[in-house]
């Protein structure tokens, strides 16, 4: 089976999942690299001497048995991208995905291809009708959706999604984009575990109660 | 030196402290008791078998220490209850206080004494002026802030608490009245603690950088 997964989606105390005034230089708006420092002291990230504890433990379920990637357009790149027909993305030369990614976006465009396994494919598609091509791309491996929250938000409401990590930061942000809208009773469909960390983070791991076959 | 006290104030993962569509019979609307079952179960709300884990170290400092209570208008009674001027409180005959309890509401009445040591004052004042008052009441001890979420919020906003006590129970209620709203930034002002127990739920606790003299 082929499952739909959400990794290390991290979000404030508030709920918002990127903060406000995004920019190509400050791709979270306001809330800067707040929400991912948890992220970047692990062995995950770092390599040689981050952390190898739960934190860690968690960041490294992002890679395994992954075949493709599902993003909005707000985390390929800044607002505007689609203006600017030379655009590649905000992920650099050798981005962290080495899969397929489908990038939600209502301008589509040719497909990227650039190197080390990931391709960008662009397209203005329903969440279960971009999520049937991405699983033919993942080649009966799983899928990711990557963020932001108002995809993340869309998939868990249409029922695609069967597991989601989240990670809740000790900040408050106070406005953004909020994860949480609209998910009310998310409880009955998920089987919800909370961990907190040395680090001072809070993990969510949400697993799907009934497990869609494929 | 007394200090303001926010204990055992539980909330959705979405950050609601009550659910949509209060009454009389449902006092947290929709939520029902969900957000406070934790508590149910621990030796500090039902003795003898109760739980006697962290949970129960949390809301046992609910009491030790607090001379008076705040309280909003619709901890007091279901929505309408100004109307009617026999009202004693939805918290029954022996209400579970034991001090003076300043109810906030624009239109005051009377006190009301319930004995065991718990007597309403109904005040229309702003939340430095109604501490003022809770405080002289107190006679040195701490003023415990009851809630609910919006009248948390204005002290906080006003920066008035001391210390914050909050419950996250992993159910999320999609409607009611939030907690978070407007609070950017306040992890500037309080050191944040989050702890998971077994029962699931994490208590976050908050407890101000900043001291302030009494």
């Amino acid at each position: 089976m082929s499952n739909v997964r959400v990794h290390n989606f991290a979000i404030s105390l508030d709920g918002f999942g990127t903060g406000d005034g995004r920019t190509a230089d400050a791709p979270f708006g306001h809330a800067g690299e707040r929400l991912h420092e948890w992220m970047f002291a692990t062995h995950s990230w770092q390599g040689d001497g981050g952390s190898l504890g739960a934190d860690n433990a968690f960041a490294e379920r992002y890679v395994p048995g992954i075949g493709a990637e599902i993003m909005g357009a707000g985390k390929f790149g800044h607002p505007g991208w689609q203006d600017d027909p030379d655009f590649r993305g905000a992920w650099g030369d050798d981005p962290p995905f080495h899969t397929p990614v489908f990038v939600l976006t209502h301008k589509p465009r040719p497909s990227i291809d650039m190197g080390g396994g990931t391709v960008y494919h662009f397209r203005d598609a329903s969440p279960a009708d971009v999520l049937e091509q991405a699983r033919a791309a993942a080649g009966g491996q799983d899928v990711r959706i990557g963020g932001g929250a108002t995809v993340i938000r869309q998939f868990v409401t249409a029922g695609l999604v069967d597991h989601m990590h989240i990670v809740q930061v000790p900040i408050l942000l106070g406005r953004g984009v909020r994860l949480w809208d609209d998910l009310e009773a998310l409880e009955e469909k998920f089987s919800i575990e909370a961990v907190s960390t040395p680090s001072g983070v809070t993990h969510l791991t949400f697993t799907a109660k009934q497990r869609r076959p494929v």
